[in-house]
């Protein structure tokens, strides 16, 4: 599973797309920053801010770093000012499985109250909630139904 | 969405399951280390320092923090020794789904070589996939199909 450096510095030997995905976005302040672009809709860096109350040099770099990964793109508001917004791509809106699994696990053990919020399906109400599957045979997978294979992307 | 404080300095100002998800295991060590008890079945404090090549104090403390927040046990390797192991318990366990979503988007978008390791399905040889549905009317969600509404838990 652990082949040479893919990483850079910080994770050497992680040829794991788990390892990937945490090094574009795995700071814990950039995971909220693409919830509130997902589940709010926000895109300008002052509502992401004031809901956040994240610091603005910390907002700005993983806003810069967001862009120079491609998960949101930097757009003009209009031809006619400075001022610009940022928009997640298709990469940035693929992260709303993850954030749909962290809620969720975060609804399940860390929420004493209940959930603050609950993800409705608009059309049917129904509430959204997320498993894993075996398409091949349609089963709901736990942890123990899986074994981890070498994939393509392996190294040998 | 965004209520009274509940995450202390933090994340002030976000009674959120995704902010309290990431309170838990939102630095990506954290995550690493995980993946690594879930997927690798390592519990060794020396298994995880060589697989994730993490500093030997890192690793100390967010291995005191799984346990502090519950989601590892410490347990004694046997009565005679005073090595111990960290278990994942069923909160640490409820992971699973979030890490298969982080894997798969790292698969999708991280990974140019191909996923470098499957999930696969013991029983019948298929692919976990992790998805997003409505079990009040069975169709797979994508982010435009939702609404966030608030939940037992919102603050008035």
């Amino acid at each position: 599973m652990y082949a040479e450096h893919m990483l850079g510095r910080t994770y050497a030997n992680q040829n794991c797309s788990v390892a990937r995905a945490l090094e574009a976005v795995g700071e814990r302040w950039s995971l909220l920053i693409i919830r509130e672009a997902l589940l709010a809709g926000s895109t300008r860096f002052g509502d992401f801010a004031r809901s956040l109350g994240i610091a603005p040099n910390i907002l700005t770099s993983r806003l810069d770093h967001f862009v120079a990964d491609g998960l949101m793109a930097r757009q003009r508001l209009s031809e006619s000012t400075e001022k610009y917004e940022y928009v997640l791509t298709d990469k940035g809106r693929a992260l709303f499985p993850t954030i749909v699994a962290l809620r969720a696990w975060g609804d399940e053990w860390a929420a004493p109250d209940g959930p603050p919020t609950v993800l409705e399906h608009t059309e049917c109400g129904g509430e959204a909630h997320q498993h894993v599957t075996c398409p091949a045979c349609g089963m709901d997978l736990v942890l123990r139904d899986i074994d981890v294979r070498p994939g393509p992307g392996a190294k040998p």
